[in-house]
């Protein structure tokens, strides 16, 4: 029998999730308390998916297909009935998740596992005092995840190790690439990480170090390609005859000083004004939509190269 | 008339450079104090010239041609004859350097300019002696270069704004992309953003929150396939309706409140083996250099990849 999966609110991250879920073959209900929002969702999934398609992105299903397995549904309730799986995009804000967990978790079955998308909120402020709190975590995509495969999946500290467990292979079997943030952490992992490497960029344009278009080369002509195909440790691993720890004595050093020196960065208005300027003397605002297209063309079309290369 | 590079030291790097100016049509002067040194040079381009041939890496020229246009000079007078800039290569030692230096500086025709590829050493620590220390710099390149176009340029307080406007424009002719370092710092720029990022993720290690494969898999399947594409603050400015000022409104305090919690990186050897055993897990030492030629392979893919997308 084919799993359900329960996707909870149709704005941008639910219409993205529903079609990672879909496309993987899971039958997919999505509810939105607006029949609009609904809606929506269907007319740009139907859409999105014929583009996917031609990058060999629907893991082997054809539009339709994929496009059957979405059913709307009425009522959080139908939403949920026979859900092994929810996956919330509710608004952003800790009340309202407080109350729409408390309202799934008396309606779940009692083996369904509810999860957030939050960016932010960790799942302890939002389901402590319920019955089912062992069920929830957060599973928190990048946008758009039927482009981008990692999910951080964060339990709280009462979520079952069962639970997450479940959800990995769960995400493994929707093609994602799950990383279980092991406790919760202001930013969770990956946005921890891009707040590291921005923090430094700005710092080193407010000291006159370097302008913002060849701070961004050094990244997307340098640094990027490889984070494109290995991770950061794999990357020093391979930057030493003697791996990691041949890295670490070798540069150890140079870690210590550059730290000394990062001072915490100061997000004057003049700072944020120089780099905003620098962006729009490139891409003025009016632009950006058209801008966010290309980048998700260009996600695309990534992806579907890398599926074309061997990991090994 | 086909302008002349000298490649000065024929190791890895200088290798890797002959490439890049050769396949971009310069006529390379390639000099190293060893014989051998220079013979296996040669050996190794004319074995990777017809794999970038196959990738359409090499600007349009056949390998044949591009061989062709590489020489060894039996001395490093000869190799400086005619160049109008040099790219050194020797030892990563400062007094290594200058000793160099001081010699190519009495060498070289007086419009010449003169280039280190160090990655660490600032060109104010082995120039300000000479006579011609106007006419010298620091060019850092990524390894290998024939792979990865960014080039940092860092000049010393004494360099000539001529001399970096000059090296600016050679390296785009070569087809690399050239990021100016504005002032000396440790790292230049692009060791600096890499610093920051590997430090928090030591950090995310140290403090039980991720594991080492789950941090690479957030880079690797998040954040690295944006930075492939664009650089980090083009990617802020896409992830908020009003650009750079509207995203750092709604996420300053959180990038404040992550720093607060960025203390100092302390690299334990317990931490560094940690990170150490967990590649090992996966890729034994002895397979590091054909993981190497696997990375190696993976750029140029990606190379070509990128080549065939619009920018825009």
């Amino acid at each position: 029998m084919t799993d359900r999966i329960a996707v909870v609110g149709a704005g941008l991250i639910g219409r993205a999730w529903s079609i990672v879920f879909a496309r993987a073959g899971f039958a997919v209900s999505l509810f939105d308390s607006s029949q609009e929002a609904a809606s929506n969702a269907l007319l740009f999934i139907s859409a999105r998916l014929p583009e996917l398609h031609a990058e060999g992105l629907l893991m082997g299903s054809a539009p339709d297909a994929v496009m059957q397995r979405i059913s709307l549904a009425p009522t959080l309730e139908a939403a949920l009935d026979g859900a092994i799986y929810v996956q919330e995009n509710g608004p952003e804000r800790a009340d309202a998740k407080t109350a729409l967990f408390a309202r799934m978790d008396d309606i779940a079955p009692k083996s369904t596992i509810l999860a957030s998308s939050t960016s932010g909120i960790p799942a302890s402020v939002f389901t402590e005092p319920l019955r089912g709190r062992a069920r929830c975590l957060v599973s928190h995509p990048v946008n758009p995840p039927y482009l981008v495969p990692v999910v951080e999946l964060c339990p709280s500290p009462w979520t079952a190790a069962d639970v997450v467990a479940r959800t990995r292979d769960l995400m493994t079997r929707a093609g994602m690439v799950p990383a279980t943030i092991k406790r919760e952490v202001t930013g969770f992992v990956l946005n921890r990480l891009q707040i590291a490497l921005v923090a430094e960029a700005f710092r080193l344009v407010a000291d006159g170090v370097v302008s913002p278009e060849d701070c961004d080369a050094t990244i997307k002509h340098g640094l990027g390609l490889r984070w494109a195909i290995m991770g950061p440790f794999e990357t020093i691993d391979l930057n030493a005859p003697g791996g990691v720890e041949d890295y670490c004595a070798r540069y150890g050093g140079l870690y210590a000083q550059v730290q000394a020196e990062q001072t915490p960065l100061d997000l004057t208005p003049e700072l944020v004004a120089d780099v905003h300027d620098a962006m729009r003397a490139h891409l003025p605002l009016a632009d950006q939509p058209a801008r966010q297209e290309w980048r998700d063309r260009r996600l695309m079309a990534l992806l579907a190269h890398k599926a074309t290369q061997l990991e090994k």
